[in-house]
Order: structure tokens, then sequence, then C-alpha cells
């Protein structure tokens, strides 16, 4: 399958204000991609990409005055299958975790691993070990909190979510997130394209989609409590500890978002 | 100068549990040791060395069953001056960071930078850009908050310091790294041994200290609002975010610390 | 002046519910009212009306399964004279003050004096007190803080406006008042009427207000930290100490809210 | 049974500051003191005595430079008897409750009610009501919060406490009083002398103790999440939303408390 994936973002900008990007496909999915996948700016700004700790392609330009456009359009194969689902995927005992899993198993800002811990291992703690407990946890994320776009709020950590019970794609995968790492199982962030295939049409408009991954056996798996149910076609573009390191954009100084489109759908 | 350095460090342990401890001298003082740097177990367990994304030296261990005694005692050579000052020092516009100090821009679970920005802003967004402007936030959180071992709490976060004034030295310096931040100046979180070395020996036991490292002109500096003052001896262990990256031991699972002393004193 | 007021809410019930609202114009205008002042229910509940620990007249209902609608309409004289103004209002040593008046410099759920009390002695401590000091406090909280519907949320603490800067009428109330709570000034949340009366019209749907008030002398002013400027018009409902004590309605069950719409207007 | 009580508090004052304090006896217990309970300043300074809106007695002093000392001795009759246990006392629908206990269905500074439903209603909505429904409240609070005098924090929310899970006997309170409010159950925080009658003598000094009172069919019951026992010898200072309107003094001002020593035993 092809996915046709693109985005047209706008910023409205007084002061050259400098900026870092998360907007290329993951390395990952370097070979997946059938056309050039680059970030144009109108006007055109010098662009410097560089690698994160995480392995994201991050670009950093100095945003001019005035508007600040940035486009992308690309192709990227797919596999065209649902998310993997492995019933017997088996947590991993600490001792035996790669190393560079570990910092996965830490708080965060949005993710108050020491806070939440002791809720966790209540809700969560006797339920046997491996995908069915993280399966449990997005069950139970998905189930008590109310998805709603107008409650969105880029403060919200884990535990409101928690006490709040109300949020965006984001939260949900916090939540998700802590309650794993509270138990020993590393979780990271994620975020990419995700379009409507396989699943009716959304009537929002379309943007960037949150989800998790898991490590269980030797690999990391996709999770994603919002919609909790497998999905065809998401694209990862960048993994963290939460959404502070893979922001599509962070400005260090004023830009006002003027518009936001993103397209992602199935092609030909 | 030479500096005795060590810890003698017990946990009681119940099941056995899985540990990451941050105990070697940084590596950036590799050169400087006169001794081998080398964590010492009892009864002897299995150690896995690894470098995490800061850059600092972990050791992984599985803490067997009973009694664990971490214990070390090594010489580092010290050019025995206090920490340089160099008022001039500029800060870099973010367009001109080098990359690798992008991170410590962004929030942590104890820098809640978004959190913030506005009130940092308003103290010290006037103030001349440099080494002034940074010692200024030193001031500020030295002569504000009280230092209090009896109102340690591992949950406390920089807002938190803001508002409850009072705090250990972590606390001190998640608030100071957190203002930095938000002025768009990289801030790290350090760990490591400070002696009562050149100043009236403290009456309280001996523990390792934090301080925090801002990026001005081309280079990292120390900074201490706990202390406030250049202090000699310094050796570093490890930077990071903020506390949860760096924590002397993190345990998978129950450790009661039993026995905790650490040792850091001019030598010969 | 007369002023015609009032609203017709609606809600959807599931299960009966019961509810306490607080929609009768406040005690200290019963002379005002040219027009009996009475909730009116359909389907007819039973009502009881009852005065609360403030002096508010609150009305209990049980309301049943299906619509409930709740409208009221009814004429109150007004001076038609603005907000009283007092530059040389004094503050009372609380040694000085009434008896009834300090409960008004405690704590309360949206307004944490605890946590604040640092800052706002910072801010304000300095200033001569009086009025001048309550109208700087307003001036702050007025200038640093944005109004925005769509960011309206009901768990918004002060120290949550103080750090999120963004909020309704209800939430630059709190910070005031907490901030004034702080110098040891009383002040007290305040609900009522708040027509567009000698100011131009506003596009947004009328609503109930929120204002303040501080003891100041020998008596109330009212202050409003979100519009601040005197206004004409104002019919109170309640007093309390936040916004917990004097919601428009209080559930103890699910209803929702169907159909909310406030009158108030110059008549005749 | 007699109970001697009484208290030694001394607190070293700078400038003159008011103070509010609550250390008579309830008025609930006027006719069991067989001594007069009446504070004792020395230096002798003018005390005015009030009734709070909750019913308590408080006394306001203007505390003068120096040391303050507040002693007083008394003796009060009691049953004798432990807390009673009425296992069949049921919750009243809030339909039917008193007027007078709906302001204890409120959030307030301690207890974020409107944080906390979700979870109430999670773990203790689908108990049986009544007596029993509280007791398992109190259970849990019992059993999954460490008791830890040194980790006593005055800023401590029911919230907080939930997360934290240690405390002393206030925040046991705190969280079990929410609880009970999220579940349309009235409740209120009390303060007062307990001795250790007919339990093993603590180690620990004496001090006021907490513990609250839940309205069940048509009286208030005493419950203590902290001890999770019947106990004899409670006598009743104050009641309140929380530890906020209670506070055995509350100074407008600097106040250190020098020393500190209740007494509260069998007499004779």
């Amino acid at each position: 399958m092809l996915i046709r994936l693109g985005y047209d973002i706008r910023f409205e900008i007084g002061q050259p204000v400098p900026m870092v990007t998360l907007l290329s496909v993951h390395p990952s999915r370097r070979y997946d991609l059938k056309e050039p996948d680059r970030v144009i700016a109108e006007p055109a700004v010098g662009q410097v990409e560089y690698t994160d700790s995480f392995g994201n392609i991050c670009t950093r330009i100095l945003a001019p005055s005035g508007t600040l456009r940035l486009t992308n359009s690309t192709i990227v194969e797919d596999s065209g299958l649902p998310d993997p689902v492995n019933p017997s995927a088996r947590e991993v005992p600490v001792e035996n975790l790669p190393t560079e899993t570990l910092r996965f198993l830490m708080a965060s800002r949005f993710c108050e691993v020491d806070l939440i811990s002791p809720l966790a291992v209540e809700l969560f703690g006797d339920l046997p070990r491996g995908w069915g407990r993280v399966k449990a946890i997005c069950d139970w994320v998905h189930s008590k909190v109310t998805f709603s776009y107008p409650h969105a709020r880029p403060t919200r950590t884990a535990l409101d979510v928690f006490t709040e019970r109300v949020g965006v794609c984001r939260d949900f995968q916090h939540l998700a997130i802590t309650f794993c790492r509270c138990l020993n199982i590393p979780a990271r962030y994620a975020t990419g394209y995700l379009g409507d295939i396989g699943v009716p049409l959304s009537d929002s408009p379309m943007d960037f989609s949150a989800w998790f991954e898991v490590f269980l056996d030797d690999r990391w798996w996709t999770f994603d409590a919002r919609h909790n149910a497998p999905r065809i076609g998401r694209v990862l573009i960048a993994t963290g500890l939460d959404a502070t390191d893979v922001a599509i954009s962070t400005s260090f100084g004023v830009a006002k978002l003027a518009h936001f489109e993103v397209v992602t759908n199935e092609f030909g």
C-alpha cells in the first residue's frame, strides 16, 4: 500500500525565532519513502538537520519575521497490515532489558512515574505479566478517559489525566505510558501520521497522531490507548519519553500558529 | 591537590532487585583518577557498565536478597582551584547553540519549563544577558529558598520549590535550572562529590552533592544555587536533565537504604 | 435604573439527581427587587430554600428524570452608578478586622494562600497599603492573564492561573483573591449578573459573571480583576470563599447542561 | 472517667502578630468540663473569644514581641466508652440530608472532591451503602498510607496523600474525608485531644490529634483513618471542612513555634 503524507503549516512571526521541528519520517522508515521527504520552507530558510538522542530527525531553522510556511508531500510504502498483535509477547525482567530501553522506565515531564506507582500496582500489579497486562492498561485508559478536542491542554500530565478523565490522544498515551513504566515495562511516546485507513472517516480535521510503544520480548510494539484497536498505516515520525521530546515544532520565542493541515491517506 | 573519594552504602533487600547505580567518577575526569574507580559489591554480584545518553557511566546489577554493600575509595587529582567565574561569558542565541545542548532547554520531570516561563521572564527577562543573569538567578534562588534536610522530598518539583521555598540541594538546582531553560539558556543537573575544602567544616554528615551547569560562550560552567559561591574540589559523577537521570541508585523493586556514608576530603 | 434579569437553564437528567442552586438575587438586594425573584421549574418540583453560612439564598431540588428547565425573570432597581472607587480606603490590621471577615483570609479549594504567600509578598509586599495595593493586584492579574472561553477549566486553581496565564472570569478573581488573602486583606468571591451596561456590547453570549469583594475601612468593596474597570449594574447573587461555594448549580449526580441563557440589561 | 487535658505552647515573636487560636474544648462538651477551660497567656494579652461559622470557639489575640506562652489545664468528664460503632447506620440520600450538612460535601483546600471523584467511585462506588462503606474507606486509607512524622508537610492535599502514600494523622483524614464527599457522604475534619487511653503508650510525644466525622442516619459519627479502631477519650476541640479551618493557631505574620507540649491522660 502506498500512503500519501504531507502537511501545510503556517506560522505568523514577529521577531525572528529559532525553531526545532520534527517533521521528517523516522529513519526506521527511510527505505519505505518513494519520494523525497524534506521540509519545504517558504520563504526559503537555512535548515540544519540533526539526529537527537532518541534517533529522531530534527530540523533547526531560524524563522524570519512574517509568514513562515512549512510544507511537504511524500509517499511512503506500507505493509497495509494492522499493528501486530502478539498476546504471547512477554515482559522482560529489568535485569535482562537491553540497556537502551532503561531510560524508558524513568519519570518525565508528563509521566510522573514516582507519583503513580502505587496506583499502577493496585490496578495492574496482580495481572499476569506480558502483552495482556499492557492491553489491560490500554483498556482501562481507553474506557475511563473521554476524548475531547476542546479539552486539549499542553500542561496536562498523566496524573492530571487520571484525575480529569478527559483529553486528546497525547493524554491517553501519557497515562498508559506511565502505568507501564510503573510496572517496569519500558514504554515510549510516539508521534506520526495516522490516516483513516480501514476505518470510517473521522469528521475531525486530520492531525498528527500520538501512540506509544512498549518493549516486550525483544522488540518494541505499537499500542494506542486512544483508539485501542490495531490500525493500518501508522507512519512514525519520532519517539521520546513523552510529548516534550517530540513536539512537531518547538519555538524558542513567539510563533503564532496560523494554519495547520495534515494529509495522510491511501494513495492510488 | 589530591582528593580522597569514597562511599559505603548498604541496602537491605528482600527479593532480588535490579538496580542501576551512578557511582563512577564522570568520564571527563578519568585521567585525573590516581586509583581505580570501581564499585565494590559485597557480596560480589555481576556488574555491567554502560554509558547512558548523557555520557554518564552507569552500572547495572541484580541485587541479591540480604545485605548489599557498595563501597569504593579512590583518589582524584584536582586543580585545587575554585569553580571558574567569568562575568563576561555570554548567552548563546538558540540558533547558534550546539545541537547537543538543545535538550537542556526542555522541560523534564522536576523542571516544568512550560509552567514557569512567564514567571522567569518577569523576574529575569529584563536583565542583561549573560553570566550576570545566571548569577542573578542563583542569587534569587539562594536567598528565597531555605535549606532544610528534614524537608527533603523526592517528588518536589521546581514549581513546588518556588511555592514551598524550602528544600535540599537538588531543589535549589531544579528551580535555578528551570529559570535558565525558560530564558533559553541550556542548563543541566549535575551530581558528584563536594567536600568541605576551603570552607568551614559542615556539621551535617557528608553526602553527594548536586549543582548545575550552564552553557555560555562555548562551554558548560558550574553554578550552585545552594552554596552560591565558587567551591574547590567538585568531582563530577553525572549530568542529566534533572535528578531523575542521575540518581545514585535507582531500584526497580524494594531496596531499603540501611547505611549511607560518603567521604571526600583533601588527601595527604 | 431598572435592570431586567433572568435566565433559562435546562438540564437533561437520567436518574433523579439532587441539586442545590444559587439563582436568587442576594438578600442584600432584596428591597431593590421590583418583581418576585423565584426559580420557576418545569416540570414543577418541590423546592426548599435555605440560607447558607455565607448568607446566600440556596434552593434545593430533587431533579426528576427528563428535561428540567429553570427559568426566572425579574426586575431590580439599581443606582445606575458604577462600582464605587475610594483610593483612600485603608487596609485594616488583622487584629482590628471584624470577626466575620477572618474566614476570608483563609485558603480554600481554588485559592492556595499557603502556596502563593511568598510570591504575593514579593510582588505586592512593599506597596503602600490600602486601596492602591488591591488595585495593583487587579492590574497585575488583568495584564498578565489572557481571557479565553475555550480555556475554561473547572479544576483550575489560583496557582494554575499564575502558571498558565489564561482563564475565564472566575480564574482572574481566584488569583486576585488569593493575592489579597496572602497580604492579610479579606477577599471573597462574588457571583451575579453583569450586563453590558455603559460599555460596548460584548459579542459573547451573556453569562453569569464573577467578581470579588475586598474588606477595606469598614466595608466590602467590589473589585473585578477581569474587567478591571468600574462597571454599572452588577446584581449580586452570592459570595463565598471561592467558586466552590457559589456555583449556580451543584448536582449530586449526573445532570447534563443542555441549554444556558442569561439575560441582564437595562429595562425601559 | 475524668481526663486531664492541657497544653504548653510557646512562640518566639519578633513583631507583634495577630493570631487566632482554637484551643478551647468544643461547645458540645462544655457541660463535661470540671474545671475552667481558658487560654492562659504569658504575658497576659487581651483575648477575644468568638464562635466561627462551624460553631467552634476561637480566641483572637495580638501576640506581643518576645516569648508568648499559651497554657491551659482542665479536666473533662468522659463516658470512658470507645467511639460508637453502628454497622447498620445508613447513608442519607442527598435530598434528605439536613441543610447544615451540605457544606461538608464540597471541595476544600486539602480535599479536592472534584479531582478524586472518579477514583472514589471506582474504589468504593459498588460497595453497599452505609457504615460499611465508610469503614471500607478507612480500611483502604489506613492500609495504603504509611504514618510518618518526618514526612509531615503542611501543604499536602488529599490527592498528594493518594500519590505519596505517606503522612501524619491529618493526611489520613483528608483522604478519607475526600473519598466520603465524593460519594455524597457528608464528612468533616475534627481536631482535639486523644490520649493513650486503653491502648499501649505511644513512644511519640503527645500531640493534638485529627480524626473525622461522618453523617449517617441522623447524626455525626467518629471515624479515624489513621488509628482505624474505636478509641476511648477523644475530646473534641473543633470541626471544619479540613485542617485549614481548625488549625490550633493561625498567625497572620511570623510566629516561631518554640515549644509544644500536650497533655491528655486519665486522671485520678
